[in-house]
């Protein structure tokens, strides 16, 4: 078993509020955030598969398959655009980066296991002080 | 003459688009960065500053006090917000990073004079991939 | 299960050597590490927890609150500071990165569990070309 | 248990492709990187180790210790050579990240029990990118 | 006066060498660099341009078309290349990190000029150790 | 002409303080940084020089000569040492990084010179928010 991880890169926009908090409890739980009038981020999002190495190839997956896969599922829907507006996938849950990872996860699982390979994580770095990962529903 | 540079970040929402112009127009010169629903970036500022160094500090300038300065004049006023409906100096420009380098130049100019230092250079790097950097009136 | 990781910063100056070695044998074993008068790392900090995604906030933890954690357990007391001489749960310890990320774990563990996650891991960046990871008694 | 991870980096050539394909194919598998005249990369090696810290020392292992045995095992056969014509231990395997990570691996496994830690893993970061990461072979 | 940069990256193979000198002179100058075998990096390529903003569009020049001036005329030739044997504008040319400064300059000078902006610099990343910048004929 | 870049690290310990002044004011004017336990940072050097290009070798200098330069008037030096008790050529100054970017300016002036390519710049990081830059006493 070995890991590839691919790095690509979004621009998004988004806001974190609870329509039915108030504006004073929205402030106190997601501070700057709650911002009515958006705000945005320069996500990067790391992608990590699992699998054999193909003993013709020495590859685990091609690298220009998996960049397809994540640019077709996940770029081209996240990037330049509003996370909470425009995003299927995210149609109804908080906007938060933990919530982003746990999506691309699911949108990534099937189109990677057709590819011939595992999906192992999704990384989103949100500023370079904070970033979430997740593995799936097995904890590492 | 000495340079400091004092590196701050902003994480905001803009978008690109003249009012006057068809959609289509506005699609084929600013492409998806002309998305009506936002889009958002994590803007890294660097400020740069020259005078001599203080005998008595070893500083030009005390870098508390620049970082003072650039929170108060600019990060407050961009960090979390809409750069096309929330910021004063930037009402009626294009929301470009051109644009935004060179009001903040003029944001900050008299603020770092009064402060005894001279405004050297303001450097925004809006991707990984491009930055823009504006000296003032006189060319380098 | 996810996990959110936060990244602070600390400069902070140490020495390596056991006092009751020769200067000889302490610069065999430490090298450079070893200079009475001391010497310094911007060490960069990365302190990941996990947890269930809470439905309402979308967050494992809120991030200002585990920053808050860090700064008040670990930063505050390493920042600035000599590791050898000024910080209380490094007393006693050779103040290499293997025991700092030892004993950040220590002081992080209940704070954290308090405020509703779980410690993962500690990682410590010395250097752009050593760093030192722990995940608590339990191997990975 | 604690991880100990070194950085180091080589610069080198390779070239991806099959002699027995025809050139339709290996250009349309691999891409510009079957490209006859050689390309190049400035790969990042990534060393982990773990094992318990030496209560004398506050060291898992050495790091001047560590980085001899890379420099010695690895580096020097890698660093600005040619992987596929070059380097013994790549001989007959396609040159690969997933390939070059295996091979570092075997290459390091007993050196570094010799110097009494364990290998963790070797990660290699071919481009910003992408990397791939080998953990032996038991799975992670 | 504006500057703008755009930077892009290049991976490719090359040799340090004078045929006329012997093997024993080319390694005492070029070191590891004279490889007969070829050795790589990764480049990283920054090209500035500075011009007027424009005042309808807020750009000094679109990116998009600066970036395709640089994918045309530099990339294309570099990317994934012998740069002794493959490129065109360093026949004949040491190829060395300055030279290939030099002449991308030379590469950018026109296409720059009739996409209404100026070229600045050319600055070119070889490891993450030594960079070399060209601003042409004119020193700085 | 052309511009060469050598990076190089060091790590050293330093404090900011003036001893005829109190305590309170020195805490005053340099808060953490007067600690009298001193602290340290992971100092990044950036040295450019500037020259012709030797059209035999496609050289400014030969950046193995310019390396040994750095490493023996300033790297050997510093490294993991103490700056303000340590260090020859800071004898007597404020130990800010304005100071020490002037003063290896000095030191690399003549050995710079004698290797055949004139000194440009000193450029000094002291945190990844933080840098200096010297050009000697002519204004850029």
């Amino acid at each position: 078993m070995i890991y590839l991880t691919r790095r690509e890169r979004f621009s998004a926009a988004h806001r974190l509020f609870r329509q039915e908090w108030s504006d004073a409890r929205n402030e106190d739980v997601f501070g700057k955030c709650s911002n009515p009038n958006w705000h945005g981020h320069e996500y990067i999002l790391f992608v990590t598969v699992k699998g054999e190495v193909n003993p013709e190839t020495g590859y685990v997956i091609n690298l220009k398959e998996l960049s397809k896969i994540i640019k077709e599922h996940i770029i081209e829907k996240l990037d330049h655009k509003n996370i909470n507006l425009e995003v299927d996938f995210m149609n109804g849950k908080m906007a938060t980066t933990e919530n982003l990872a746990i999506e691309i996860w699911k949108q990534l699982k099937t189109p990677v296991n057709k590819a011939g390979a595992e999906l192992h994580s999704v990384k989103i770095v949100e500023t370079e002080n904070n970033f979430v990962e997740y593995f799936g529903i097995k904890d590492l």
